[in-house]
């Protein structure tokens, strides 16, 4: 099933399939090396009115990056999971006047063990994560996510 | 200038013209009443991989409820500001299963005072607001957003 690839292009293909939203920012580009994942949307598709980034298309295009992430790393695990966000805290540093980048790394080993113990041990964990969105290099958002998932 | 209206029809006309994702979005039904706004969105345009409500549109909704809600305020006052989110903390309360609404009051009438007086003094202000996401009637996701305002 498409739905649970772990090769980057085919999971940003099939998101974009599965969400419209997906589509209509037009996220392109999803990057995973194991560690990091980038993703990246034109400006154009998610400009405001002052013709600079929208900003629930940056929140999104962040919140999906955690999101991708998780589920991508779970998968790897061989894990088949349901993941959700369940709280967020946002921060609109500056205007985004180009196209972006959401990037997300994965948290350090030993936080990394401990939720992978509790997915095995209970089928169910929570994830804290540090999704930024950059412009030309620089942070224009920052975001702190909690991330929930569940073996299906 | 069609962008000045305080009519909540033309205003959310003017928001998808302006701003492709609410466009994509299909929001539709902006009502204000001079005190409370609400914005709904369709759940097929908003859904996820798992057929309910994608957190990015819930969240989006959310936010540009403030959003509109603080713009249309000053405009009422005289006041052409513009209007930014700065920093937002969510939380995701239960999956959305049909068509959503996003709902936002303004604050008590000293709050309310004390930002327009700062608006008129200083040319600036920021408004902490509550928005809330309803589906059936039911809190699925609750938000406090902070807006910040500049006259033009």
């Amino acid at each position: 099933m498409s739905q649970l690839t772990t090769d980057p292009g085919a999971f940003l293909q099939w998101l974009k399939e599965s969400i419209p939203l997906a589509a209509a920012m037009q996220i392109e580009a999803l990057q995973f090396d194991g560690q990091q994942l980038e993703m990246r949307a034109p400006l154009a598709a998610n400009v405001n009115d002052k013709g600079t980034g929208f900003g629930g298309s940056i929140a999104a295009l962040a919140t999906l990056a955690g999101w991708s992430l998780t589920t991508l790393y779970l998968r790897r695990q061989g894990l088949d999971c349901e993941v959700v966000i369940a709280e967020s805290q946002q921060r609109y540093l500056t205007p985004v006047r180009g196209d972006f980048v959401a990037r997300v790394a994965l948290p350090e080993a030993g936080v990394l063990a401990h939720f992978q113990a509790r997915m095995e041990a209970r089928g169910r964990g929570a994830l804290s994560l540090q999704p930024v969105v950059l412009c030309d290099h620089e942070q224009a958002f920052t975001m702190q996510g909690h991330y929930v998932a569940r073996r299906r």
